[in-house]
């Protein structure tokens, strides 16, 4: 049998692609690391199966959801909790992420500079810092990492969403030093490193 | 070694919660079906893990996302897909539900009585239409099942979410005729059935 082929569609950067490209190097498989430039995303929207990227196609089969595609990933390189519970503990987490994202939507789509400034302000003192300290105490419980005391795929979902935060507010995770510390134990991966470093090279456009 | 113990915390409405008791009752599994009276929910959210239920307690541990909790049900009641290309469409559907559910923040929060129709129209003319087409194709194309042509815990938070939408918008479902065939065919499922005959019963408060 010919070995599973995945080409990985998303914009130009990092975003919900990232976790995506990192858990792919991770797990030493190769990939189609393929960019939509901003010109050819309405046309590509239409063909995607809910007007999202990213999308993984796995031999051929396009599938919707960074999250989703992270926990099937996590599987295919043993990236997952040591029993039921474990996995069930990563499940919560990353929907918990959702949330927290989900409560800074006014602030990410205002238009209005100060309004957007307004929001950003109430979304950076009041929702992050509710949901980063409990993370942070959770991380430090558990040995440096998200869950279990071990990698896990929710931990790539994770780093990329503190990074997000991080990029829109420098300087955040210096209050947060067990996130801050898991961001750098992920971005230091070996496989991932490596990835990286090649990465420009590897990258294709639509 | 005692039985897992599972204790459910949730409002005395279906909402969230609902999926998570059909579950449980389709796993012949005893819990605990414990109802939060709204005056007694500002003082029962701060002992929450991020301030929202429902949360189930497995063997005394507070776990929340009504979702993943979905999830590790499914995979004790044998509700999984056939293999890990069908749990990952399982769990891109149900991520995709909660993008659905997020389109209409602005409707369902909104107080104004003008201004939520507004959002209310938008939300059924548009948004709604967009994700339902999909997926009733889907269904259709699977049988009458959301995935791989067998029930699956995706099945449960699919209907769920359709009875949400319906409740706010009766008469919907009757323009997609597989999603209307599922809702009925989760809801006539003889054990989820015969819990809801006795479900009054058995309820408690906080």
């Amino acid at each position: 049998m010919a070995p599973t082929t995945y080409k990985l569609y998303y914009f130009d950067t990092n975003g919900r692609g990232q976790i995506i490209r990192y858990l792919l190097a991770y797990g030493n498989q190769d990939f189609e690391d393929i960019r939509i430039p901003k010109e050819k995303w309405p046309e590509f929207k239409k063909k995607t199966p809910y007007g999202q990227v990213p999308i993984l196609e796995i031999d051929g089969k396009p599938i919707a959801q960074s999250f989703a595609i992270a926990r099937y990933l996590g599987k295919k390189f043993n990236l997952v909790g040591k029993n039921d519970l474990e996995d069930l503990e990563c499940d919560s987490l990353v929907d918990t992420l959702e949330d927290l994202v989900k409560r800074g939507t006014n602030y990410f789509e205002e238009e209005n500079p100060e309004q957007k400034e307004i929001y950003r302000k109430k979304y950076y003192e009041e929702d992050v810092p509710f949901y980063l300290e409990k993370f942070d105490a959770m991380v430090s419980k558990n040995g440096g990492y998200s869950i279990g005391s071990q990698l896990t795929w929710a931990d790539f979902p994770f780093v990329g969403t503190l990074e997000e935060l991080e990029n829109r507010g420098p300087g955040l995770l210096k209050s947060y030093p067990a996130l801050s510390s898991l961001v750098d134990k992920v971005n230091n991966l070996q496989r991932v490193k490596s990835w990286k470093e090649k990465s420009v090279q590897q990258k294709k456009y639509i």
